[in-house]
């Protein structure tokens, strides 16, 4: 059960997010917008830069149309 | 994409985390202990009233033994 050899959640969370926003065509900003997120904390969250927290996580799944299960899912793939 | 009608994220959240727990018949107290956590933390995490950041839903996740994508999905369907 050790998290030692796993990498850092908030690094694999920023790649998947980065990825879907990318799938999605949206821009940084666009997405940020939706999500009514400032846009250079979501430029950190996808740098893995920032441990966010379940309200914020949840604004950006539904920003990007997909259930936050699909976006956890897609951090672990990552990892 | 409104978020207006869907249950506040945290309550979900501590529900879906209760209920995985008590089906893995683990007190509180050994959660926290596993996940290196501090039981009235969790204890507030349960009850919906901390908005829990991403290094602690991994380790909850980690301490119960299962994807962090399960634990996120139980909350989806609860909500």
């Amino acid at each position: 059960m050790s998290t030692l050899k796993e990498r850092d959640p908030r690094k694999a969370f920023g790649q998947a997010l980065r990825h879907i926003r990318e799938r999605k065509r949206l821009s940084q900003e666009k997405l940020a917008e939706l999500a009514g997120i400032h846009r250079t904390y979501v430029g950190d969250v996808e740098r893995g830069v920032r441990n966010i927290a379940l309200i914020n996580m949840n604004r950006l799944a539904s920003a990007l149309g997909i259930p936050l299960k699909e976006l956890v899912g897609e951090m672990e793939r990552i990892r």
